[in-house]
Parts: structure tokens; C-alpha cells; sequence
């Protein structure tokens, strides 16, 4: 069985890249060139998919632009541009789910069955029997939050439990009880950088999906040299709206390639 | 400006019921009767509404049974009934969502203006700054997960933090610092009585909500009791399965409304 782990170590491979692409659209700030028209949500991410596919190891939409303005359509044909035109590429569904049991099985259903991606990122507060309708999906990723980007994540991230911070325990049970299918990762802001190397103590190879870059001003170089696995992977380094509004002129799919250009190249962000 | 909390204290009054029926539709377990048309979850929900809405103080419709199935318009539409029939019964919209501050300002969007719910359910993992999108929303309520009824919950929300479990320091920040608006409620399950009365203790009259009753087994006479406002009612005490299903006949609405009328009777669920 190819799994969701399998096809983002071949997309290491092959392009090298540790950068995600996070695909965020505001209907405000799309470029007039393909704003105001019916699916411009899906022309505008389609236009970023084919100007940096050759340079990314995954594509995360996040949920809320979409549900916010009754687009699910335009969620549901972006994944499905992925999947036909670059299947390689594997597709992040950023949604931070997370309920009891029997309600997890549902949401579990929505993004594998009905939006087909290859993985999801869950909130871990419900606990391990919230978390494993997801993670059955033997062949697909569950990313579930660790250690967030926000200023407000040390509220309840940074509470000392046993003597460590709440979020490394979510490491530990990640990398152990959890981790029943091997196809579990976290999600580790790069405000504080070395916050992933710590976390990458703890999990041995698991992937870090590691937002808060670009516009939410995280340190990454140095979040990238202390949070690569063994293999020299290990990270999904995810910017969205550095890369998607760089221009707001029609140049604006090669200006998001030029950006995505520029984290591989100044922000090290490259397979090692 | 009339309020979530404000309506929330009519509808008690009103009806003297702490009871809050859970709109969780699972198209496998419809009745034949209302099964297999077109528009069938949203036929459904009406009537169990039209059949319960002298006897409850709110009702909760849970995102995950309409996403999975690609029925937000029925979730929509369900909605919509209920403010246009019933509009002094408030809807909680049960997402538990929860992002950074960005993203939770289209979360919010999503819950109160797409599908204008009265409330909503939020996941507090991401701390203060990730809660207050929702609770600016003075009019509206935001109820955070404290502690969860299912057996997992324990996890994370049961680790000790200064001594006391992390549910608790949930509790005070919520009955604190996060209730700048004072539309904040807390979600505490039923499976642990003694959990409840633990969290009224820490709120003063704060709106608990309640699931795990039922289907889910908590003991409800007993977290009534403990889990009361001053007020004499302070609870909204959500039944899901155990109302729904009640029958699969074609006498489904007279059925739920037994069992809501049970509940009331027998698990003390009134307003005192």
C-alpha cells in the first residue's frame, strides 16, 4: 500500500524542496485579473499549483477560506486539480478537526472520503480516542497540533506538566501510544525555532508541518537546521500568504514561484 | 443588544427545560419514512424540531454530520428554520473549531454570519488570541471545550498544571481573561458528575453546556444537581442518539419527544 508518508519522502526526493505551499484564498485580496468572476477561488489556486508544483512537497488549503464563504465547490475542485494534474504531490487538508469518537469518524469521512486528502491536521485536546478515526486511515497522514505559531498557543502549549511544557507531551504520546499506523506528524510553529528542535528530540523521523513563516515572521532558517530529521527531510515548511499575494498584478503566479524560489534559496529550505 | 446569553435566559424561563436537543443526522439511521428523498436530513430535522420546541432551551447541530455528507445547504436550511419558526430558541453551532487568530476570524464568519448560529463551539488548544475572533462577536456565545466526555479527554485534560487538571485552568481563563465580552460558556461532559459541580464552582453562572447523556451514558440526575447556576438553571443538557433515534418508525417525532419529556421527568432537567 502506498501511504500519505511514502509519497512526501518520494516529493522530497524529487524536488528537494521542504516548502508547502498553503492555499488561503481571501476573496479580497485576489489579483483583479481573475477576481470577481464565478470559481476564482479555484482559477487563482489552479494559476499557483502550475506556477510552483516543481518546487513544493505539498499543497495545505486551510478549511476556513473556504467554509467562511460557502466554497466547499472550489475546496472539493482544487484538491481535485492536485490529484489529476500533479498526483504526485501530496494535498494537506488544514482543518484542525477534533470531537469524540463517533463524531471524529464523520470528520474523518469529510476530508479522506469526500475531499480525498491525503492528509488532515487535528487538534489533539479531545485525547487518543479522538484522534484514531483519523489515523486508521492507515494510508493517509494525521497532523495534530503540538506547539501552534500564535502568540496565545503558550496559554495552554507552554503549562508545565511533569516538569515540560503540555506540548511536548503531545510529542511524546504522538511518537508513542498514538502512533498505532506510523502515519501521525505535528504541527510545530517556527516563531520560536528552537521549539521544533526540541520537538524533533522527541519523535525521531516524524514530519513537522511548520507554519508561521513568511507573513507570521518566524526565524527559518533556523527553525529548518534544528528540526531536519535524519534523513535530512522531516519538514514541511508552509507559507500562504508570502507566497499566494506576493503580486497583485497578473505577474502574480510567477512572483509566487519567485517567492517559494527564495525560501528554498535564502531560507534553506531544501532536503539535505 | 439583545444576546446569545440574554436569549438563552428567555428560553429557560420560558420553558423551564435545561434540555438541548443535538441535530447529529446520520442518513444510515433515518427513518424509512423521511429516507431517500432529496432534502431528507433537513425533512428530518424539522420534525424533531416541530416536535420538541416547547420542551428545550436550545438546539445544537453538529457540523461533522452535514460535512461528511456534503449537506451544509441542509445544515444551512435547518438553521434557518429554527429563526424563522422558533426564532427565540437559540442554535449552537457544535464545529470545536479553533485556528490562529487569522483564521479564526473566517472560522467566526463561518458560524455567525454564513450560517448565523447564536453560538458556537470552540476548541481553546490554541489559547486567548485564537478565542477572541469568536467571542467579539458581543451578541453571540463561545462555548469552549473544558473537559470532554469521552474516555480520552483524560489525555490532555486531566494532566496536573499548578496541582490542579488542565480543564480547570481552561475554567478559570475562560471565567477570566478570555471573557472580556462575557459570552463565554464551557462544554463539560456529563460521564463525571462530580466534573461538573468541580467547573461551577470555578464559573459562577456561566452557561455550561453538557453533552454525554444518553447515548453516551452520563449519570444526569446527579450533573444536574451539581452543575446548577445560582439560578436555579445555568446548564444546557444536550441528548443527540438517544432522542433522534428514539424510534425508526414512522411515529419518530412523538418518540423523541417522549424521550426529551423523560429526560426532563426523570433526569430532573428543569429549570428549578
Amino acid at each position: 500500500m502506498s501511504t500519505f508518508i511514502d509519497k512526501l519522502h518520494a516529493q522530497w526526493r524529487r524536488t528537494r524542496s521542504l516548502v508547502c505551499v498553503g492555499l488561503d484564498p481571501e476573496l479580497s485580496r485576489l489579483p483583479p485579473v481573475v477576481a470577481g468572476r464565478g470559481g476564482a477561488i479555484a482559477a487563482f489556486n489552479r494559476a499557483i499549483i502550475d506556477a510552483t508544483h516543481d518546487l513544493v512537497c505539498a499543497y495545505k488549503p486551510q478549511f476556513a477560506h473556504y467554509a467562511a464563504v460557502g466554497a466547499e465547490d472550489q475546496l472539493a475542485m482544487t484538491i481535485d486539480y492536485v490529484k489529476s494534474t500533479y498526483p504526485h504531490i501530496p494535498v494537506i487538508l488544514d482543518a484542525k478537526r477534533g470531537d469524540v469518537g463517533s463524531t471524529a469518524t464523520f470528520y474523518a469521512r469529510e476530508a479522506f472520503e469526500r475531499y480525498g486528502a491525503d492528509a488532515v491536521t487535528v487538534n489533539p485536546y479531545l485525547g487518543g480516542d479522538s484522534i484514531a478515526p483519523f489515523a486508521e486511515y492507515a494510508d493517509r497522514g494525521t497532523f495534530l497540533l503540538c506547539r501552534t505559531s500564535n502568540a496565545g498557543g503558550a496559554d495552554l502549549q507552554e503549562c508545565l506538566v511533569d516538569g515540560e511544557p503540555l506540548y511536548l507531551r503531545v510529542a511524546r504520546m504522538a511518537a508513542g501510544a498514538w502512533n498505532a499506523h506510523g502515519n501521525l506528524g505535528l504541527v510545530v510553529g517556527a516563531t520560536v525555532p528552537r521549539t521544533v528542535g526540541q520537538v524533533r528530540a522527541v519523535v525521531g523521523d516524524m514530519p513537522l508541518l511548520v507554519p508561521g513563516v513568511g507573513a507570521q515572521g518566524g526565524d527559518l532558517a533556523a527553525a529548518v537546521a534544528l528540526g531536519r530529521g535524519r534523513d535530512g527531510a522531516g519538514l514541511i515548511i508552509n507559507a500562504s500568504r508570502s507566497v499566494l499575494y506576493a503580486s497583485a498584478g497578473p505577474d502574480f503566479p510567477e512572483a509566487a514561484r519567485a517567492a517559494v524560489a527564495r525560501m528554498i534559496a535564502d531560507g534553506a529550505c531544501t532536503a539535505a
